[in-house]
């Protein structure tokens, strides 16, 4: 059993449950991975995310390079000792962070020059410091460092593609650890032919799994999934395909549909922090007057602590009168519904009915109570 | 075993360990009651509360009433159903809230009125009123409706003690709930003779316990000491004394000194708030940059989850980037620390070592790190 390599277990269609081994253990594939963003799932402590069945959980490379900083992270042992999380890590590359500033960066072939939007300092980031900053910080799977630019102008993605494609190389050449699996990530926005070539181009550099970036940031559903389908076709079929930022249960069913392993999103915690819960008929919003006497659980048939143990009337109450404990309730169950959700898709994948399970799961799901 | 009754198993000078019987369960006295304000300890799930060690909670009557209401809470089956906390439950009068809205509140000999805080909206609480509605949240101990008049102001004292006098003998014609210990309220400032008359007045009642009101607000430590050494000559032996609103650990073991059996305090999870911890030699202000890469937990002799998983540079930096698991380990942890102290206290009375306990305990704390 090697670091980094993907075992396929069984595939149903383009579908695929797998084991990809890490340092710091096994993730079981498909996964949702949640975001800490600043070493921490928001709210969360570890020992509820090891309750709810969390296994790899994502950082971020911007947020912690400017606090506490990659070195210090190192000198207390790298970030697993540093917030207690011992299953496995990834970190961006702290491009998209950088790239989300648009006022404040100038991008040139070499790097990204940036001010911090915490207090105007000027900082840059180049392939090199990201993955410096990543062998720092220590998690298990790293990212190489990529423009995320606009999915829908082709004449700019044409020429962000070239600078990423370059910027790969980079990466891969400035990365020593080898307790650390980089990966690759494709871009070409919502453009089959850019699509291809970068799978291709990035594919080429024999990473050990690839990142599928540039989707979920504006474009159509019906683009994010064909472009999937591209992806299934022209990556690697045993390497892990992790699709970036994306959390939506139903894109998190759509992704796993067309060959994607990995996802990850800050959505749970958001929503939480707006009063949204998933529930198996769709979200609710749980600040509706509606849910005030409410006795029933989030939903019926989760098995989070906050569902079973907590009225609706209960969380709508601490959610009215601005209560932590109501954040924290919510982003337990939104957590556990989506690792829920991602257990049994894999259940379903390795027993030949993930088709009829999708089929079944997203006819219930729709938005209702106005969330 | 009846319900509100003090069985006293030990006392060493005046320092008492008891055991109070509820319908919800034993309180070991010396008791400290960490408080659920709207029905919640902030940030704290109720798991928490049981693995810290929590017995009785505190519930404000004030809050409640005004959102989500205590016809809403009888409705979801009272309080303890509601928030889901099967130990006791205590609930303030309402009166100290209200008293503190100054400028937004009339007090007459029948009642006050006053503005919420929250929209303006005129209400008006009375003896009987702050009754009924204790009645309807359903604690298992309720306090008489009494004013907290400024302590140092003698005249004003006599006029306020009268009320609060006559309110109680109200309260107790108004309480009609047999599984409910309605509990009268001292009051008298720092005046000896004021206090004196305030303890045998309320003490002929023939509550099922005392609590000692007006203190903790501005007065002299001297001051405060010097009343508890009166109510403990002046008060029942076989009956609680509860010191409202005291968590300052010291003043806990001054109380504890002066047979108190019962205290609450929003002051541990205020203090995580401000980022302030408690240690066995003082506070510490985990927001200094002191403590930056400083690899041990906030109290090494401490066994809360915090301490044990944690170091104080990770909680640092949780403060220093406003997360909000920075707040939940830090209240966590302070909570945790006075359930503790009080449990030491318990022990060393039954052992006949108390005096011993304080005097070394005192000595080694005191302020230090700036908070």
């Amino acid at each position: 059993m090697q670091h980094f390599t993907l075992d396929l277990q069984h595939t149903e269609g383009r579908s695929r449950a797998g084991v990809f081994h890490t340092p710091h253990g096994d993730l079981l594939t498909p996964a949702f991975m949640p975001v800490g963003t600043q070493a921490t799932v928001k709210g969360i402590a570890p020992r509820d995310l090891t309750e709810m069945g969390a296994s790899m959980i994502l950082a971020n490379t911007y947020h912690l390079y400017l606090r506490p900083g990659a070195e210090l992270i190192a000198r207390q042992g790298g970030l697993h000792r540093f917030m207690h999380w011992d299953q496995p890590i990834l970190t961006d590359s702290g491009g998209f962070q950088v790239f989300s500033l648009s006022e404040m960066r100038k991008i040139d072939d070499e790097g990204v020059t940036f001010k911090s939007h915490l207090d105007g300092s000027m900082h840059r980031l180049t392939p090199e410091k990201s993955i410096h900053i990543q062998e720092h910080l220590g998690a298990d799977v790293i990212m190489c460092f990529d423009e995320c630019p606009p999915p829908t102008d082709r004449e700019y993605n044409v020429i962000s593609m070239a600078r990423t494609h370059a910027w790969a190389e980079r990466c891969k050449q400035a990365h020593t650890r080898t307790d650390q699996a980089l990966f690759g990530i494709v871009q070409g926005g919502i453009f089959r032919e850019l699509r291809e070539q970068s799978a291709r181009f990035i594919s080429e550099l024999d990473f050990p799994g690839h990142g599928i970036g540039g989707l979920a940031v504006g474009e159509s559903k019906e683009n994010m999934y064909a472009t999937l389908e591209w992806m299934d076709a022209a990556l690697p079929e045993h390497k892990p395909r992790y699709l970036m930022g994306v959390g939506e249960p139903t894109d998190l069913i759509h992704g796993v549909m067309r060959g994607m392993d990995m996802f990850d999103c800050v959505l749970p915690t958001r929503l939480a922090r707006h009063g949204a819960a998933f529930t198996h008929t769709g979200r609710i919003n749980m600040r509706n007057k509606l849910f005030a006497e409410d006795e029933n659980p989030l939903d019926a048939e989760c098995d989070c602590y906050t569902c079973q143990t907590f009225s609706r009337a209960y969380i709508r109450h601490l959610l009215h009168v601005s209560e932590m404990l109501g954040l924290y309730l919510m982003s337990l169950h939104n957590l556990r519904f989506l690792l829920t959700l991602m257990r049994e898709i894999r259940a379903a994948i390795l027993e030949d009915r993930f088709a009829a399970y999708a089929a079944a799961w997203l006819l219930r799901y729709k938005n209702i109570g106005g969330a």
